[in-house]
């Protein structure tokens, strides 16, 4: 790749913690799939000469300045003068889009704000790039083959305008800029360190990279490469020393892998849920066309729950927590929603409610498929929250295994 | 605030949008409540070259550094090398340290692979960091009084070392920083520039500053401030603007104060959900103790599921997205589950599955209370996850408000 950009981040908020900066992974994938790589992300406040700091490092440095935030109509909005001022223009009040901001005020039947005035002010040579869910347009300047873009924090606002605008500008600004290649390969059941002992680089193509991504509770592996040739090699030699830990590839989630697995077969899933809460039917139901598959299913949180909704009567011997009680909640699931295919968890999520015996993050699943069950303990480490999104992902990727006739 | 920071993320996969970056999140939000303000942030690729460039940009600026991955022992971590390089010193290989990882590899019954053997080096005057959740430790080094860190990448490691070591490191290094008040104001049902016309900064004291944080459907409204005299005096003035629009404050999330409501009144919620596909109940089920207040309730994904299970009767006439619906399955839930309080939602997320009556975003919630019922029609914009994240919240703090006997 030979095309290079900076980004520059506004916010106070993401430096105080309070926002997590998702438009720089957006931004980034983004860029990288046309072949224009972020070799530098700065996070700066609100503040001008912050602002105007990082665009003099940037600029000077890189083919494409990329700011996001800061173009709101309230007072914490101080970008676009610190852009002005770096460029040494004044900014303009633009009379057509001051009319474009207040039909969309008057579509929404409400009154304009005057804050909203400062909207339409532009750089002066520099062009605004519409914004169809937002009343702050986005920026763009060119001097020479450089390219300065400034977008919206909101991310619908951001995406929305790269999508419709900006991609194309760069398109044609870069017509030589040649993609990277990547595969991502989704791992389960195998530890950072054991994959990086089974696959060394030194087998592996000289012209790529390779990447271990630990997710939580899985391992991603990631294979980069300017052609496909040394890709696919590198992926089949992996594949021929872990396949059986394989599980998906680039976009592949759990959820989604495990509904394509039933729409195949033309099979439903019904699910019963206890410390996951329905966070499984949550990731499933995430994915686009989920209710050819997913019928639904019960959140017995509490142990009334599991006993009058699912029949389950093994709660007293065995406890909340065990095996006999994933087995009765998933065939209780399975024949109250008359699905072919159940999944159930019970679990200690924490931090109180553990034991010696059982401690926190001691995990029940049980499996149906059509008359047959299977169950399984894990023992899962780290946070509430954790321990519930391992639980998750571990039940969708044990009932893909067990759907696939492999060992869980 | 006097003492400053800055923080450098190393990772490609960040840069390629592979992770988003929350450790800059939890950092910023930390040091904030110490009195240290994170000036910068930079990410940069795992390449030596731009490390200690950036390490060199900031050790000349801010009292503190810190960096962020890197640190595993797979070949793509190259950042002790670089940190060496940058202080001139070299690597030394640290027995007590091997010996260590060494026992945490017995401990989990495997052995332990050679590129483990990395991590035992640490740079010459540098003081490892114990890291009892994974294999990495981190490093300290401390030049007059400046201080120089390196941190874990992955969270979970990075919290753990900065909790048990950092935190007193720096609290005995600066003892003099003064913690900046925040206080944040949670609204619902009032756009941004809609508040900012409500409350002008010109009304407030001069010593604060005031932010608008649009999140997904609400806003938040931050007040900034270095004593709290000027800050009671602004939340109390916004307060008297806006009281009925607010529905919690600071780290209070729509789950949390939902189940506190409920928690003072000791009563029981279930929940019947059919967009949303358990995101409700996944919401409720992350806070610990939730068990006090749900009870479960039914994901009804098919139609077949409110009927069976709810016993909707009114999909044939008026459509599973519809107020009829809303409200049969809320009292199904509430009967099958026999609690005192309620939630249904029934709604289109899309991208398929709109028409021109119903578009996509159109949502139906229904509430009870005891034998009360209440039903409500949003249209919610936004993305499949988006509308879905959006009714799930807004069916919260819907019922937040009917609990307050305020108007939804």
């Amino acid at each position: 790749m030979s095309i290079y950009c900076g980004l520059i981040s506004i916010g106070n908020e993401i430096l105080l913690g309070k926002t997590v900066n998702t438009n720089l992974a957006w931004l980034g994938a983004e860029l990288a799939g046309m072949g224009i790589e972020i070799k530098e992300a700065i996070t700066v406040k609100d503040e001008a000469d912050s602002i105007t700091e990082a665009l003099a490092h940037l600029w000077e440095r890189y083919d494409i300045v990329l700011t996001t935030g800061g173009l709101g109509p309230t007072e914490d909005d101080i970008t676009k003068s610190a852009i002005a001022d770096f460029f040494a223009v004044d900014l303009v009040f633009n009379d057509a889009l001051w009319e474009r901001i207040k039909l969309m005020f008057a579509n929404r039947g409400t009154n304009i704000p005057q804050v909203n005035r400062s909207q339409a002010l532009v750089p002066r040579g520099f062009v605004a790039l519409e914004n169809k869910l937002g009343t702050a347009p986005g920026l763009h300047f060119q001097q020479n083959n450089k390219h300065f873009f400034a977008l919206q924090g909101v991310p619908l606002e951001m995406k929305h305008v790269f999508d419709t605008q900006i991609r194309n500008i760069l398109q044609l600004a870069y017509p030589q800029s040649q993609g990277i290649i990547q595969r991502t390969l989704h791992t389960y059941g195998i530890a950072e360190s054991a994959l990086a002992e089974l696959i060394s680089t030194q087998d592996l193509p000289q012209e790529l990279s390779l990447a271990w991504l630990p997710q939580t509770g899985r391992v991603d592996i990631k294979i980069t490469s300017s052609s496909m040739a040394p890709l696919s090699q590198a992926e089949s030699l992996i594949r021929s020393r872990i396949e059986d830990k394989i599980w998906g590839v680039d976009e592949d989630t759990p959820a989604g892998v495990l509904l394509d697995l039933l729409r195949l077969k033309r099979w439903h899933l019904a699910v019963a849920e206890s410390c996951t809460a329905g966070l499984i039917q949550a990731y499933l139901g995430a994915i686009p066309g989920a209710s050819d598959v997913l019928l639904g299913g019960v959140v017995s949180y509490a142990n009334r729950i599991k006993e009058d909704l699912l029949g389950v009567n093994t709660i007293q011997q065995h406890g909340a927590v065990s095996s006999e009680t994933a087995l009765a909640m998933v065939k209780g699931v399975q024949k109250l929603c008359a699905s072919e295919v159940a999944i159930s968890v019970t679990g200690i999520a924490g931090p109180d409610g553990g034991s010696t015996e059982k401690p926190v993050g001691t995990v029940h699943f049980a499996f149906a498929i059509g008359s047959k069950n299977w169950s399984k303990k894990l023992f899962l480490t780290g946070e509430r929250q954790t321990i519930r999104h391992k639980a998750a992902e571990a039940a969708m990727l044990m009932l893909t295994r067990l759907l696939q006739d492999k060992e869980i």
